[in-house]
């Protein structure tokens, strides 16, 4: 594609190295900011400088925050349940179904051979390390993985690992989703989710 | 949604205030941001504020460009045809054709009641002008505005006022797309490309 400008070009290949975002869609978005006031770009382009800049690490959690130090104890109600995610919007989810009071640890990936991640890439040390130092606060681990190859490989080297702080090890339900067709499921899902039913409750929903 | 910091927080509402930009895909974005290497976020946030900052339009043609000057004369070959059109992307969508060879003239948008914009926001004053000082070297104006309802106005708007001049005034030709099949495409521009069908040219594709 020819440009009018240089500098049009310049944004809309930066623009375009975002994911999902093509040439067409970067330059819309570029000649939409053009159509603004200036303090519209100013604040985009300062805030992603930030994000990217001054952005830290919880030391302890691994989660992404404003300073180094751990500000879960404001959050958090259960220091006895410990949830492992791969990732931060993965913490962001959880925390938006208000059901879940424990503690995060964030890996910071998935074990994925193709991909040359190990162990040793993701903070799994640092969990080991923060289970043995909470002498026996911690009485549970759920494991929040997606449920695929990687994530169930990832799940079994950390239960292995775990097995002897002699904690409860859990997981997340798999199953039909809630609002979901049982003739559209998949086989394997569907399968175990007959395979491992439950018990009809009558008294919850 | 809550999210883990404020930083992450800022980047998400200042990303999503893009169009067709929802908070997913802008927490999607600064998650991406942030394992990439800083440069990747520099270089994206510097373009965009060169971009705003930084870029003109040419005091002729109304381009976008990156002096006031006309740079179309290195470009141009045909000084008798002068394209008009709604805004820069149709300037980049015509010059892809390879099929033009004359003058751009940018009206900035089209009239639009419903908007407010009426033609005095629109370059048409300066294109009436453009027209008169050429002395008789625009010899034809090509009108190349979207078929709608606003576009037709404009459209006919512009030719009224050209009137004067004795120039010829085309528009860009309306008819079932290249490669569209004739069974979905939709009735009026089916009909109207029966009404105004074409002679056969055995020589031409």
């Amino acid at each position: 594609m020819e440009y009018p400008s240089k500098l049009i070009e310049d944004a809309v290949n930066e623009i375009s190295k975002l994911p999902g975002i093509g040439k067409k869609t970067a330059l819309r978005l570029a000649l939409y900011l053009l159509k603004q006031e200036e303090p519209v770009t100013e604040n985009l382009s300062s805030a992603l400088l930030n994000l990217r800049q001054k952005t830290k690490y919880c030391k302890i959690c691994h989660i992404i925050s404003d300073s180094e130090d751990c500000t879960c104890e404001s959050l958090r109600k259960d220091a006895s349940l410990l949830c492992v995610v791969e990732d931060t919007p993965d913490v962001i989810a959880i925390q938006n179904t208000a059901q879940f009071y424990g503690y995060f640890h964030v890996l910071g990936g998935i074990i994925s051979p193709i991909a040359g991640i190990g162990p040793n890439e993701l903070n799994i040390k640092s969990l080991i390390e923060r289970v043995k130092k909470s002498e026996g606060t911690i009485k549970e681990v759920l494991l929040a993985l997606s449920p695929t190859m990687e994530g169930d490989t990832t799940s079994f080297y950390i239960a292995k690992k775990l097995q002897p702080f002699n904690l409860k090890i859990t997981t997340i339900a798999r199953g039909v989703p809630i609002g979901g067709e049982l003739e559209y499921t998949d086989e394997i899902t569907l399968g175990r989710s007959i395979a491992r039913r439950l018990n009809y409750d009558i008294t919850s929903d």
